[in-house]
């Protein structure tokens, strides 16, 4: 029976995942059934959220298995199918094992064409990341021409496409980020109003009523922590915040604590609620195609730091924690 | 010119209120203008937000200005009147001031009838508590039949209230108070399908999966603090969190903390949204007239706490701190 390389979760991180655990193996690669495809992997996505995954904390999204295939948002190539809807040559889009070929049934696949946009662009813009920037944003931040738009982790994979969206749906834009560089780009590639760069600023509470002189009126939350019990002295009256992710929670080894933020919520009237891609499926094909149709319009521009070689998946997975990513970070198998 | 005894705040509390926070003094009432009325208090309703009212901390509600006098929602007999909506002998609900003769515009003056109903009852069940839970469990926590409605601060005049409307749109109710007495009252008298004295339980979070084993799909939370954390872990996908009051950290000298609640939320696609009666104005018509249908078909009980007399308004605030009313608290003057 054929191997491939495989990669499995060792060990449970406690605070910053290490590379001690992860652990490069090989596994079978079995026989494929009726229905099965044998897919060999082309891009794979490292995400924020799946350190969640690597904890068995009640608190966080389900855990993956010690000693089993990470998974993640990934590319792949079509071998071999015994699926009448994949043909050997296709491109596919799905969540699929850190393996460098697998098996895998068609539930959760989607065919993607090279042809149209780049391979990884369906990992990115035109995945998940675009998605959860478009849905989160419309189906929760619920913006109105005028208002004012907060972003967190706005140099981010989906924070640069948040405050694009914005813009085209004529908000104000205000980003939040970690280095000057970032505050630049923000501005000058992806056309944010004001920017204003965390790790140098004493009082963020200060520094966004001064960029946010009327309030906020979505606050798109990607890090979650300080940065955003600053941002709660600054929301309006039946403002929304959209909670997307917690980057700078998720390497807690306990359950984070933060200033309460009922209080803020009841004086405003305003509202928070979680946003996970997966939770709002059926909005995904419209989703795309409004993503596409901006993209081939030029309206949208979405960056990409892009790794190669299937063994440095975990160093690029531990680099989000450390910022080293602009937008998007895939890696190249 | 007349004087009239007048209830000053004369100190912002540092946590617990005390009765040295307050200044009885008297006040001269001006001559009526045009469009004034003149009333005497009648009933005068205590309610824990107005400890936030006592504070200038950023992170509350609107402050009162030191030594001058407090207000609160009461109900008042008109005296005299050169306003052509209220006539000498009318009885009337708005937000008052602290003293037992007073000159009002007609500003959010109500008409009451006490032949309809006990004129205490205008303050809670057919008032402001009344609109709190009826349209903040409508509004904002969505409830459909068969849903799981947990209610913090259950035996309060909120909570009471809160659970019984969730019995009649269909729901579980399970409802968390801080007493056996109170434990007992939800469920004989008011309903509830199970309580929880939190004071004897050890683990909230375990008692609350027990009695909610489908999970929680809409929280009604007045009292914020560890209970509501324990709450956290039994949410289920899509629910709605009602953040109606936050008792238990209002007398916090600082921003209380507590534990993050973003990544539940995220976890979860589960909202939290903060809800003051005064911003949801336009529908208090329609939601007294529901409220008083029900009372006239007794499908709504309520209790009250009634004490009596001007200068006891303060001790009857305070007293709300440790529990001693049972469902809404007014002063009979």
């Amino acid at each position: 029976m054929k191997t491939t390389k495989t990669i499995h979760l060792k060990n449970r991180p406690t605070g910053k995942p290490e590379l001690t655990d992860f652990d490069f193996t090989t596994s079978e690669i079995p026989e494929l059934k009726e229905g099965d495809v044998l897919l060999r992997s082309k891009y794979v996505s490292v995400d924020p959220y799946l350190r969640g995954r690597m904890s068995d904390a009640p608190s966080y999204v389900e855990s993956f298995e010690l000693n089993k295939p990470i998974a993640s948002g990934s590319i792949a190539e079509v071998l071999e199918s015994k699926n009448s809807n994949f043909s050997k040559g296709d491109h596919v889009s799905g969540m699929l094992q850190w393996k460098e070929t697998q098996v895998a049934t068609a539930d959760g696949l989607i065919k993607v064409d090279p042809d149209k946009a780049p391979l990884s662009a369906y990992l990115g813009i035109l995945g998940m990341t675009g998605l959860t920037a478009y849905l989160g944003l419309t189906e929760i931040g619920k913006p109105k021409e005028g208002e004012t738009l907060l972003v967190s982790g706005a140099a981010g994979a989906v924070g640069s496409v948040v405050g694009q969206i914005g813009k085209i749906l004529g908000l104000r834009v205000v980003g939040i980020a970690g280095t000057d560089e970032k505050i630049a780009l923000l501005k000058s590639e992806f056309g944010f109003d004001e920017a204003i760069n965390y790790k140098t600023t004493e009082n963020m509470t200060e520094a966004i009523t001064e960029v946010c002189p009327d309030g906020v009126d979505v606050y798109f939350d990607n890090v979650g922590g300080e940065i955003s019990e600053a941002v709660l002295f600054n929301i309006n009256t039946f403002s929304r915040t959209v909670n997307c992710g917690a980057i700078s929670v998720y390497n807690n080894t306990e359950p984070p604590k933060s200033m309460s933020v009922q209080p803020f919520l009841i004086k405003k009237s305003s509202s928070m609620q979680g946003f996970i891609v997966h939770n709002f499926a059926d909005m995904h094909p419209a989703g795309i195609q409004q993503l596409a149709e901006w993209l081939d319009q030029d309206k949208l521009k979405y960056t990409e730091t892009i790794r190669a070689g299937f063994e440095n998946i975990p160093q690029a997975f531990l680099d989000l924690f450390e910022g080293k990513n602009k937008g998007k970070m895939v890696v190249k198998i």
